[in-house]
């Protein structure tokens, strides 16, 4: 029989497929092959975005010309601008209000097929390391109130460029689902006096069965209720509410752990598409709250959303995050 | 510059791109052909589904044989069972519960290649009929909270058969999705003693802009703050709260207008895949509540979910749904 699972973050409610689990080659998805052609993030072509706002690049170059192995840029077709305030205005009875913000392209690598598994240690660090930096000098925007960094990868994940690269949003309001967390996070300390994500590495660190690898300062596991197949947390060991507020040391951790993740999703799946966002507490000046704790969810996109997720909140999830973590943890590296 | 819009129901935000508004022609989408092969679902196939729990069918023949139009079999792999109480249990910080609740499949035709737009006005009202006749005889199920009907059609809607068809859930609880809708209209209700929907349709009707048809009972427009581009909400225009209490004297003016959305959604896009839903107040045996009215939320399948929207809960609209309403009353019918 389904086994129903209840998220204590949200409340939200998953249906997992206890009874006839899928096994990772009974997903059909997309496996893309890199194409050719011209690239806008490709080494050489650096005229082809809007001017870079910081790069790891050799000291010897100039910016905007080759030598770069990082390199952030302004999103040349931005969901919001930078310019202007925000002013809300009522239309009979709908709120409509003008798009402040900042919608940035951090690129990964100037190797077009080149994914995260495929870089250095150090190389993966580095990226690690602007993302912090792009979002601490954000912060210093007293109209933005969240920062949200994330990736899509391949086609099915939403990428309309191949080319590996983060994008980073900052919004003037801190928007729906990261305000539900940090509520249901809140409720959860106001009855406990713990953090719920303290608790949950805890719990899963103690009954093993979801855990895919742990190193020093971060654990990475198959949350017990998974919206997706094979979908994976990775979370730091310690408190700590802002992803940009990490400690230098924790670097070579997060990125020896993140592309563990990848590398082991990507041998049992190959090249599929996937998203991971960094979940991170709100812009605020301040070190941190009590009952946030920051962490990245990643998503192969291995299923579809479709009616019956979209007219509940619902979501089935075909292989039970026990088996998924048993899969991952399997893999030969 | 993008156009931020609040939804005054839930609370979602949207972001329309008022500068560079997509045209039909730019999405990059999938328009399925119609594959032949063994299909469960298919005239004379019956015996592939479990025993139909309701049929349309020539009154001689026998049930499980031809000589049907609208069939209502079980899901043949149900996401919830009907035996048994819901049981819920913890599990350290997580919930448990059995998946009670049922899982039935409509066949809307026996022909594999015909959708809504290739049916005659009456068979879409018998389709219309059984949809409420199955949610009513659920009803009588006190264990059930929620009932949900939708159709997934095409693969990128997350259909895994081809052969068009309705699924209804049932579920023992009230999920997260409706539980937020049914609270922001009751809050709206007791801040202005009217329901939300009936002011949406009179301001929709007012300005005309979104709206793509009416007739005497209903009307379709793309609404205000749509989350996908091509949206399209089809609302009766009388209040009433649940679908399934629907007066008869409305399938033949909801037949048409379902025919007529989905017709022009196809000549704009192809044999596109699509979500509908149908969207109505909780399982009650009343006369309904002042504060929802039941709705159609019509989606059809051309941009993809991706990291942005998964951390948000904002959506990026590339279309206006002034424009798209625009484009869809244009559709040389």
């Amino acid at each position: 029989m389904a086994e129903l699972r209840r998220d204590p973050i949200v409340g939200r409610w998953v249906i997992v497929d206890t009874d006839n689990p899928s096994k990772p080659e009974d997903f059909e998805h997309e496996t893309s092959l890199f194409r050719s052609g011209v690239c806008p993030f490709c080494y050489g072509n650096e005229a082809m975005t809007p001017p870079e706002i910081e790069s790891i690049r050799d000291p010897n170059t100039a910016p905007n010309t080759p030598g770069w192995q990082v390199r952030v840029v302004p999103n040349k077709f931005p969901a919001l601008r930078i310019e202007g305030d925000l002013e809300r205005q009522g239309i009979g009875i709908y709120d409509m209000s003008n798009g402040v913000g900042a919608h940035e392209v951090l690129i990964e690598t100037p190797y077009h097929s080149k994914d995260i598994p495929d870089l250095l240690d150090h190389e993966i660090e580095d990226y690690l390391a602007v993302c912090c930096r792009r979002a601490l000098d954000l912060i210093k925007d007293k109209r933005l109130k969240y920062i949200l960094l994330f990736k899509n990868y391949g086609p099915s994940a939403g990428a309309s460029l191949e080319h590996p690269h983060t994008q980073l949003i900052a919004l003037p309001l801190v928007p729906k689902n990261p305000a539900e967390e940090l509520k249901g996070a809140q409720d959860y300390f106001e009855y406990r006096e713990r953090c719920i994500f303290c608790d949950m590495v805890r719990q899963e660190m103690q009954e093993k069965e979801r855990i895919i690898q742990e190193n020093k300062q971060f654990v990475s596991f198959c949350p017990y209720v998974s919206r997706f197949p094979f979908e994976i947390w990775i979370m730091p060991k310690k408190h700590n509410s802002y992803f940009c507020r990490m400690q230098p040391q924790e670097f070579p951790d997060l990125a020896l752990i993140l592309k563990d993740t990848i590398t082991r999703v990507k041998k049992l799946f190959g090249n599929l598409s996937y998203n991971f966002l960094m979940h991170s507490a709100p812009i605020a000046n301040d070190d941190g709250v009590e009952y946030y704790h920051w962490h990245i969810e990643f998503m192969p996109k291995l299923t579809r959303v479709a009616g019956f997720e979209w007219g509940t909140g619902f979501y089935l999830v075909p292989t039970p995050p026990e088996l998924a973590a048993k899969y991952l943890r399997e893999v030969q590296l």
